[in-house]
């Protein structure tokens, strides 16, 4: 079993080559064993059209290898150069308001523009044949963090004609159209697939069925252009592992999807930026501003294994204040350390920094680095070179099982109730991140899962709120699970964007015999208090009808219907404030068998094969001695600092 | 004299045929007598260039014929197919950034276009002559919510064309154009009519009589496409009522004018839609988010009564939660009976809810109607069922009278205040509304008029304030009145958008003897006290001279005079706050010999010929013995229960 | 030596002729001296291509003239005509949302356009040909407000070549722009100057470096079309002083390059309306809503002193409300004579006042005037004759001095963080207005000054907070100051826009022997507080390590150093608060042997030659005997009333 590792990211085409053997030594004697390299290069590797300069790759490549270091090359194809912006210039994207996204920082391609493509078929195939069979290239990153900066969608007359094809590929018959995204309303019926036009600028809002497969669409269009790339890579460089690192909370595309035609999948994990850039209030920034929300990373984590089918490195992680923040905070000490082992705990293969040397010129000059720009060590340097002692000590090897609990989230879902929130506060993300940060309060470890039957079968506890539309055989494998956790919104649309004929929860009515036959949004204020519970319901609220098989758990102060269960199923009314959430989750993992460890806001507990990792989250030390009852420990101490890690083998 | 009347929005191209005659049977059973159908179903009724399809159309008005139903008839207008649309996509209106609005909803049409204008003459002609002497034909309905999401302006090369024809008519010469226009200023003047360009996208803002020529320009567009449509109606349907479903809150064109052109008017009645997407704070709109505003329905009942010259309609009513408001929350039982009893207090011949079933599909899938999607009774089902058990009973024939108290609204003000508020926050529509809303807690019933003699002629009260320019023929009706309240910014322009010469209130002074020498706007938390009154003017304010003829009834903490009068017309000199502003208004009953009945927030009186309604918005019973005085309530009782109505006869 | 006088600005185009001799007699009657007109009225100049009619103008000149007034003459390229617009389409600016921005306003041109500039050159010349030896001009505006309504960058085919054409001639190769831009991140390498893009829709943000380029170009295009007229005024007019009247808080171009090609500079002063516009809270727009920030005018009275090198105008001083501010409230009685002496305190030669008659017509028919529309005089009238009255008895001759305290205030700086604030708050305005304030706030006088090495060249006191860069001959002069005080981000970046080699501050560490390791920047409600002294910093913190010739003179309570100190030269390692910068005033001061005055919140001091002035903007009245030390006042007395202005002789 291979052991989890370090990494960093590099760039030999920034720095003096002089530079390049000793960076090297010095990234092996902090630990590193991977090095990142490549992934915006394209104008060094081809200066001008078919002008091939590959030479100083090979020798950086050769520098790195020869100091003991793995490279992971990543293919250019998020910076075509400026010649290839201008050889085709219908090849930029263009935005919803119907504007050219024009060169000048990165990204400026439409998905959809085969011209583009070929282009990219072209390089990509030129560096796997090159470098695919080179003994320090271990893996290959295609393209960078697609979808970034809004790039997903394009209103292009090139993403016209391939939704066109892509509607006509789907629906056969411009009437089975019609009647799917029901056309008849407003006259919007159309007579050929070459009436289709894009969802932007209409005068008030589009059908959100156009809507909806607009973003399927715009989503397979990521996962065709990643394809290509992949398949290439594997013919030219066989074995290597391949991979892609997506963000955080990005929903624009299916990660599953995409995730499913890599060998692993990788994510971009910078804890204090996406706090500034998130949704939470300012006392929470304030709280966490210097070690992020504690329960991000581990959702990303949780869901980038699954994204990988268990396979996940973090390929860029926060070293420091990054550059793209509202406010870029220090981290505080020990952070860096404590974010390491949070993606090793969640079965992380490779830690990797974002970046070895802060770059003084260009967009992130402002992001830190392991190194400052005059290459003495930055802070998180040292802490880099503690985990790589500890870790040598320790010899992880990750390898997290399966999880108790499964938790769905669904990207369709997240654009279905994007397009139609109803409520403006009603944000799927939020919904099922509510979920997660519950289940983590009571310290159990978490898969993030599709709605995928094989996903859910067979675990002890399943959670699905707000999952739009569910298929057959995943209502067939809900059956399975011991325990499931449905509502609100869940099954309240048909997968054509339409509500039941027999009302929600359409098929998962075979779950728990019930019918919503109504449904309200509530503004910040208003809530619907539970009774005999603690908490209410916010935001969003259901009026439901059991049928004959399902009983009343529990009602609101109204009297209605507020949790409804049919055995080990459950269907939940409504929008839980957190104090609702919690109570929920006691009563359902007492159901499930499972432990409720009540951890409070800042402790968090990560198991990982025989592993338990705790984490502190909180500015002063806390007491651990009570939950590891006497284990001993492999890391940390009883009392465990901020930002302490402490690791212990649980009794078995 | 006929009796008041239910009705309800049907969309028989929605549903399978089969279903139609059950819903026909159920409208019926349920108390309703009026149905609109068809404003939408152009891409049924001609599903390619000429080719038509009446067919389905005719057989749906049979059936509703059949079951004892009157037919209201839409035209399509609103909706133009994708075939129209591609036939000439300059048909599109343009937004003020320069951007094509696409096909994909609805309102996809430039005002101005004269070939769509003859394609709706088209369609319009041969539905008239199909169905214009049908016998279940009682009405129509030209197009559906002109305006609609920012629709009455276009930006388009045919809305320049016609621009400067407009002002050619207008204006006869170019120098006569650049004189009312003031543009000397900033070297503005033109050559000739052709230089004209549509007032956006200039480098700052263009000249306010600019804009407001071209308001009046769009608003006479309006007007003139819907009045090819009434002329092919009037001809082809004779006798039938012609309506227009205008909207709260709207403004961007003329009601009265087009109105003036109608046999009746009609307004579309959402109070919750409303209250959330209004300007309350989050304090009111928690408060009434399940009752709605108490004055707005109301308002909007007075003034579309006036649009309609006393004929007037409520064309939708909502009948549960909307989906297209900022929350959604559903309706206090027995709201949607309240607010059907509110339109009939205000004389409303219709009230008609929007829709009869839920439609699954669709940007409007979350819009409740009277049936759920499954054809079972949404919660309005049962109260439209009361109202109808109830009216059934209580024999209602509307027919309001002319009120004691009339109050000026007019649009040409609401734009020239938008182009000019001088003060963020001066906003027309809100100055007239805190007028109602005060005559409202007095218990007056209103009417809401033009500035048009014939409007204002003998009555007890007139109040005007914020009235932008006045003629002389106003002017002259305003002194047949018994009490007249003029201010602030009253007369404070010309026509032309000009200060008048001898400075505001301009010939309003023949009314009140004094001039406004100078104003000022007032930050929030700014206000001016008034002196031996309680309450200040807040956001504007007014320096006055009287002239010999007027008196200073009441003066600010500064000493500056703030209610001038002269005789029975009084004029004030700032925004009055609400005490200032129920001071004022007991002051000026008392004066008219109108009551004063202080009803509080929740409390709401309409008289309608003999015959005096009560409303209670609060979430509380109350009690109105009082109020009554021992009269013989025909409906409710003396403990008046949240969203009661009570209305009994007054002694006269 | 010449007098201190009074001006007003004027429009005959807007007035009847027959008006002209009695406003001349009025003004004059006033003690005005100063007439600015010309300056819009192109469309009356050239009312059709090369039709000139200077005519009216000429008659104009010569009443003012015959009334014993002088005249300054505006060139009226701020409103090019309509038929100019339409010959030359092309020379519209286009924002950077691509669109071009319309004629019917004003400033419809882009500064790249060669063909408007020739145009220009034309009007001009024609003007200063037929006007520039009358002996009524005495002075000549070009243009007016340069850069208003956002007008210093377009994004224009002119623009896009030019800008290729100044890289060109700025770095000569492709390669060193690519290399000082450091475009080989992100693949954004050119091959060429004409694969040079503006940096303006781009996918996300363009380079920083890219940036300040375009901003440098933008500048300095205002800098040469301004040059053009001056140039051709020099020669028909020789011997007239030549002005621009530069605007408040603007920042886009730099105004003491422009200001080093005229006479003197001129400013347009709206005390009112700018801190209605501006970024102070609520709290403090309420308290001085009548008056004024008591430190905004100041400042730039002192700022455009040094743009014109001594020789300064108010061009336009706001009379009473304006038109353009969110709200518009009345000014305080004795705020327009306070303001008109806070500019003779600072040394202008001319305050003008902004206009002499409301104009009831077009844009600015709001605007108040020294008379109202009906020609009766405005509340501001009365101020300006006591004011004239005064000076005529006090005879005052301006003069400034050189002040003891230097505040640096670049505009590149300015630039560089608005293009890269790191953190959403840093805002360089701010940060050097708040060490304005401050040293105000102990009673200096303070000359504002280019980061030049004669401004700061053995001065008592420079202060340099944030100052971007630093030039080699700069910091030699800065080691001629006593004290000198630097930081935070002072020196931070090359001119490249680059972290310099051997990190912050750069070519500064000559003068403090320190270095900046790192950098964090703080939300709102985050600080890090002083040991030993009151306050903190927020906004912005750095790490620095002193080397061996720095001591440390202030920690952070964390230990950090927060002061550092190598003889008289200081750094702040943070962006201090108020109470933190009154400390470190006060001991740096002490330092620099400058009293400290401690005026607080309302009182002010400026020094002119041998005068003191102090100013009350407090609301109730102040006894300043103690300040003025039994000195014998000139104006005023010790009781210093609300707006109160008092003069005294300083003992030497």
């Amino acid at each position: 079993m291979a052991f989890q590792k370090l990494g960093v990211c590099y760039y030999p085409e920034h720095w003096d080559e002089a530079l390049w053997r000793e960076d090297a030594r010095r990234m092996r004697g902090l630990g590193i064993s991977i090095v990142r390299i490549g992934e915006f290069a394209w104008s060094r590797l081809e200066p001008a059209d078919g002008r091939y300069d590959f030479d100083w790759l090979a020798r950086a490549i050769d520098v790195l290898h020869g100091a003991g270091l793995e490279v992971v090359l990543g293919t250019p194809t998020a910076t075509p150069p400026k010649w290839l912006a201008d050889k085709m210039p219908d090849m930029l994207p263009i935005d919803a308001q119907g504007r050219p996204r024009k060169f000048g920082s990165r990204r400026h391609y439409c998905f959809s523009h085969e011209g583009y493509a070929r282009e990219c078929d072209r390089i990509v195939s030129a560096l796997a044949e090159t470098f695919g069979a080179h003994p320090g290239v271990v893996a290959w990153q295609t393209d960078n963090e697609y979808g970034c900066h809004d790039t997903v969608e394009s209103y292009s007359p090139a993403a016209l004609r391939a939704f066109r094809d892509w509607c006509a590929a789907k629906y056969g018959t411009i009437g089975a159209l019609n009647a799917a995204w029901g056309n008849v309303f407003w006259s919007m019926e159309l007579a050929s697939f070459d009436e289709i036009e894009l969802p932007n600028l209409t005068v008030t809002e589009a059908n959100p069925a156009h809507r909806l497969d607009f973003q399927r669409f715009s989503s397979d269009q990521v996962v065709a252009f990643n394809r290509r790339q992949a398949d290439i890579i594997r013919r030219f460089s066989p074995g290597r592992t391949i991979l892609h690192n997506f963000m955080g909370s990005f929903t624009a595309f299916d990660h599953y999807r995409l995730g499913a035609e890599l060998d692993a999948a990788a994510w971009d994990s910078y804890p204090l930026g996406f706090l500034e850039r998130g949704r939470h209030d300012d006392a929470f920034k304030l709280r966490y501003m210097r070690v992020g929300d504690p329960d991000y990373q581990a959702f990303h984590h949780d869901l980038y294994r699954n994204c990988g089918r268990g396979r996940w490195w973090v390929m860029e992680q926060q070293p420091g204040p990054v550059n793209w923040a509202p406010w870029n905070p220090a981290a505080a000490k020990g952070a860096v350390r404590m974010w390491t082992y949070e993606a090793f705990a969640a079965g992380a293969e490779v830690v990797s920094y974002f970046r070895w040397r802060q770059a003084p010129f260009a967009q992130e000059q402002m992001h830190a680095g392991l190194l400052r720009p005059d290459s003495q060590p930055a802070p998180g340097f040292g802490e880099v070179e503690q985990v790589a002692r500890e870790i040598e000590r320790l010899r992880l090897s990750g390898g997290a099982d399966r999880a108790d609990v499964a938790l769905v989230f669904d990207y369709e879902s997240a654009w279905a109730w994007g397009i139609e929130p109803q409520g403006q506060d009603f944000s799927y993300d939020e919904l099922v991140y509510a979920f997660y940060c519950a289940v983590r309060r009571a310290g159990l470890s978490v898969d993030v899962v599709p709605p995928m039957a094989e996903a859910v079968a067979n675990r002890r506890l399943v959670l699905a709120p707000g999952l739009f539309a569910a298929s057959e055989d995943f209502v067939a494998a809900l059956k399975t699970a011991d325990i499931v956790l449905l509502g609100p919104r869940t099954g309240s649309k048909t997968f054509d964007f339409q509500i039941p004929a027999q009302l929600p929860p359409g098929p998962l009515r075979a779950l728990v015999d019930l019918k919503v036959t109504r449904v309200e949004s509530l503004r910040p204020g208003a809530s619907i208090r539970a009774h005999g519970l603690p908490g209410a319901f916010e935001r969003w609220r259901e009026w439901v009808e059991p049928g004959p098989n399902a009983g009343v758990e529990a009602v609101a102060a109204d009297g209605e219907p507020a949790l409804l269960r049919q055995g080990g199923r459950y269907y939940l009314a409504g929008w839980p404030d957190e104090a609702l959430l919690d109570a929920l989750t006691s009563r359902i993992c007492g159901e499930a068998e499972l432990p409720n460890l009540a951890l409070g806001p800042d402790l968090r507990i990560r198991d990982c094969g025989p592993l338990r990792y705790l984490f502190n989250y909180a500015s002063k030390p806390r007491d651990i001695s009570q939950l590891i009852e006497g284990a001993e420990l492999r890391l940390g101490g009883s009392e465990l600092e901020a930002c302490g890690v402490a690791i212990y083998e649980r009794p078995t």
